[in-house]
């Protein structure tokens, strides 16, 4: 079944103090996503920059999440930490504590929960990490949504746990033959127009091109792209335009999640 | 008017990762406080610690209040930080958020917030800082109390704003003539009979004796006293003996709040 | 008598993990200068960013130089921290160290130290903490020389010590009556003409306007610009040519401060 | 070949800030040792600390190390983090030289170099990394020895490369059948007796008895002993006093190095 309405995500707020991530505001890359996920201090994101980056969501109607990561500001969370399952949720529970703080004093809600890249890649592989996060977020956060990748621990926990989740498509990262996205610490620029295709194809066909050549079947709610790819704000164009251009709506998450637990 | 009812609060989770300060362990003091300021990981405490110490203080029924400090762990907080107000405050909303967490997974709500070490002093006689911070706490956490000093900037500010706000007595710290206490970055062993008094003259009489040698007025609704002076268990117990020998009841401090507003 | 030879130094590595400050490189400011002064790790700086900024300065025959700061990733080291004498002096050794060991595997000496930002000022007042500097550097880098203001306490107690002193013109920040510099915490893009001007006035008149528009007098054996200034590459060449043009010699800080010595 | 002569040596400076591991002091441990690895401030240590405990070690004629580890204050550097060799090698180069520089204020040298904790163990399994170090190691430490276990690539590598090295005896930790230590990331309480003799049965018969229960032969030229080990004084003393009566002399790491090059 076609996807017909979806969401776009895209990760912000990952910059610390003074310095930035490549040349990219958010400000320039808000009005072409639906949601916002906002690093929380642990991997980028100070408490200045969180406040100003929930204010411009709240402001664009964008919805609030939280992009929490391991303790691990030098290597931007995308080097993996070997912490028991217990501390690693005791980190994300602090995460989204701090970034909620902002999204009440901005007067919005916290939308949803995204784990940050070496983090996200553990929980997909690792399921006792992912029952622990699942079951902290049922208590900390019922309704706010998990977003996680299709093929992933974290996904069948929070099916069989109730919990609402989201699948994410990753735009600018490449899928081998498991369903997986295959991890990258940096990534060049990209096709905006092959980019663009390729989101197209994934919501009209359901499939997307692995790396070993052979095409995939590939479910999802949202799209994702980074703000720290080097041309990301072409792409966000270029994604949103491709979109609309093929009759799909960009809507909000919870739109996207009522129509497929409608369906 | 003499203190028939009052709160007594200390600081805890002041310890980070393997690390502890002193060797007196939360458990053993928290029979005897009806408060718990609780680190929020910028001058100390970790999510692990914050976590543990959050379901203690439930587990006791003893109100869990935040303790927000400058981001400074070398120095636990006892420097100042010669940040913008904006900056300070953004700290500490961060903070109040990351320790609420911790509540909500345990069941409780944030009764309180009392800023940390060199904070709390630059507070106390910095209005526009204490006027940020109010202001946030209008919108954030409206119902929680703020813990000052009766002499110092954020009493008067939060008396204008209308927020709930609970004055301390010092029980192990000097006070000078102007009514503030004289800040210290490291405490000794004291007396624990001294100090016990103390406390009884203060409830009673309503006064206490300045470094300078002579008796000031001193009006509070909670007494406080540090985790880590040396022989902090030892003046809990003989506070508290104290004070119930003395005919002063030890409430929460929602009760000595309600009877003081009611007065 | 007016300078004719100059040592040009700029801070560079001030960057974090994958973190930049602006869109200048230090590849493409490093041609246009005669000493580096390079954070390392406290206010800005990792160990990889160190590496390839020390390698970097080597390969072009630049001198290394530390630029230690407070301890303070958030605020860029452009806050002051309240901290004893023997604390700050500590973190200094620390920071001369970690740097020093790169300059060793890179095969070049430590030829400077320049503290950063609030340090530098908060040295610039505070005779004992610039006592407390001087003297450690009197036993761990007796050669290495010490940038400073010449309006200033570190001037006079290195002076005094027989430690090689070497004093900063600034470029790109205002003077007061003083002849101290006016401390910014950020700095906007500046006009490229007037501050080569500026400098070259300072060089053969040995004066500077001040903010509050009169002629002072100004003694120096370095000219400073900051990489974070957002069109340092314009000013630095700006700078160079001229001077080059003015006929004033750039060289290493050592034939400056020879000459100096000499005179 | 019995072992006759042998180094002790214990980490050292493990605390940060005000806070402690333990209730064991540095000072108290310092009579019973040879060589002191101390922590640079990553897993542990800050430069207030370095500096005292640099100065304690030289007072009382113990040598010099460094314990580099994994930057992760809250983990203490028992955790992995999955960095590339080059950054893993990045950061022990500035530890090394942040630990030198005090060395070198306090009139000594830098006698070895011992990885910390997760770090450790990583060097000891992962070639190319222990190659990275030790070729580091080459340019900028090359007469500091490299303390490992015999059973490592660490221990091959440096061999190999000709770089001086020396293999540890772990008094409080358990081996299993590959003769590698089994990590713990926290001890408790041990049995001095038992101890003692372990460490003195593996000097004359040169074997150790393994979690699996059986013995296997271990080289090694000095014992190692944690001052995080809930009764490390005690085992301190167990440990040295046990050596002595078996006729095992305690000596400083070059003197047991090089007998060791002789035999």
């Amino acid at each position: 079944m076609p996807v017909q309405v979806v969401d776009i995500n895209c990760d912000m707020g990952e910059a610390f103090g003074q310095w930035r991530l490549g040349t990219t505001d958010d400000a320039e890359l808000i009005p072409y996503i639906s949601s916002a996920s906002i690093a929380a201090g642990f991997h980028a994101g100070d408490p200045n920059l969180m406040d100003a980056t929930v204010r411009l969501a709240a402001h664009h109607g964008v919805g609030v999440g939280v992009h929490p990561g391991y303790r691990d500001l030098q290597g931007f969370g995308r080097r993996k930490i070997g912490g028991s399952g217990d501390e690693i949720v005791n980190d994300m529970v602090y995460q989204v504590g701090a970034l909620r703080e902002f999204a009440r004093r901005h007067g919005t809600n916290l939308q949803h929960v995204k784990p940050h890249g070496a983090l996200y890649m553990e929980l997909a592989v690792n399921e006792n990490l992912s029952r622990s996060f699942i079951q902290a977020m049922r208590t900390i956060a019922p309704n706010s949504y998990v977003f996680c990748m299709d093929v992933s621990a974290t996904y069948r926990v929070a099916i069989e746990a109730g919990h609402p989740v989201v699948r994410e498509f990753y735009a600018d990262r490449d899928y081998d033959h498991t369903g997986s996205i295959v991890f990258a610490r940096h990534v060049n620029r990209l096709d905006a127009t092959a980019i663009a295709q390729k989101c197209v194809r994934a919501c009209r066909d359901g499939v997307v091109r692995t790396v070993e050549g052979e095409d995939i079947p590939i479910s999802f709610e949202s799209i994702c792209f980074h703000s720290d790819t080097p041309n990301s704000l072409e792409l966000a164009r270029a994604i949103r335009s491709g979109l609309i251009e093929a009759g799909i709506r960009i809507a909000p998450v919870s739109e996207v999640y009522d129509q497929l637990v409608r369906a």
